[in-house]
């Protein structure tokens, strides 16, 4: 299940894969504690430079990690990983450690210290970007400074959350780009 | 396809349509003119009161509706829409009367004056919340005040968004309800 070869990714294209809503594993360190988080809320912001928005409440144990080490790592599961995903989000990381606790590999990130989930289809490292808005809601702006996906499958089957512990998997594609003004496609 | 019969909804259950990452439809009216938008960039920021986020960039004729007006609705189209969808996503309510140019209906909000497309599954009627990043990224904070929501199917089937013309069809529902500990489920 362990992607051995994820490449690097064009940082403007990171929006494939978060704004059709998937549920993501955001991991992060500070001072040599780590943890791992499951989040469904998160929206792209910006496509150049490559900026994501995020909601991490104060009562979750990854908040202080990313407040103060000002980075973190957004992973992608597939669906093989829904059970992991569901445990991550019912425990807490300041009981466990939740990559050992898991049986989840943790890969060195290139520009960040947080660990990416070697597991995942995708890790996107990301540096705080605008705090603004974190004291108020816990919303948080990340710049994407690096993404590591893997070459296949080009489509990843993702889980998108829908509260009340029920999921939506995604499901088929469908191509309207030749509905598409030129100016509108990259 | 007119959902006559929208009841009602929970505003603290709003995230179950909204979490999974759908394409939205933002109607929104100042002074008369009107106008929609389609839009992947949005998030829940809380449950009660029940808060969105969504980035409405200033070159959108949307984003100088809703800024002025404080208020929008948020519709929530089905598959059955996508190619009205794609077509909002392609014009500019600069040049052209959205509701009028693509057969669909303006219905009466409840508590804000911006119209609710009643061909929608949904429609979440918004007043701004907060702007303090409305200048900075066209970040929008709203507050749900009225839902309205078809009752059936309880699972509508809705589109989302990867770019590049090419969207994901909402797929099959897994329930992992009896994983979760009691305490995260309402």
């Amino acid at each position: 299940m362990r992607h051995e070869r994820r490449a690097d990714f064009p940082l403007e294209r990171v929006r494939q894969f978060l704004e059709p809503g998937p549920v993501v594993l955001v991991s992060s360190q500070w001072r040599g504690e780590r943890d791992i988080m499951t989040m469904g809320w998160h929206m792209v912001v910006d496509f150049a430079p490559s900026l994501l928005a995020c909601v991490i409440a104060s009562g979750n144990h990854t908040h202080e990690l990313v407040r103060r080490s000002r980075e973190c790592v957004i992973n992608l599961p597939t669906f093989a990983l829904i059970d992991t995903v569901v445990g991550i989000g019912n425990t807490s990381g300041a009981d466990i450690d939740k990559f050992d606790h898991f049986g989840l590999t943790a890969q060195e990130g290139t520009l960040v210290k947080a660990p990416l989930i070697a597991e995942c289809h995708a890790s996107f490292e990301c540096r705080l970007h605008d705090d603004a808005l974190v004291a108020r809601y816990g919303l948080f702006v990340w710049e994407v400074v690096k993404a590591h996906v893997a070459p296949s499958p080009k489509v990843p089957q993702t889980i998108h959350y829908r509260g009340d512990g029920q999921f939506m998997v995604s499901g088929r594609q469908v191509s309207r780009r030749s509905a598409f003004r030129p100016e509108m496609l990259p």
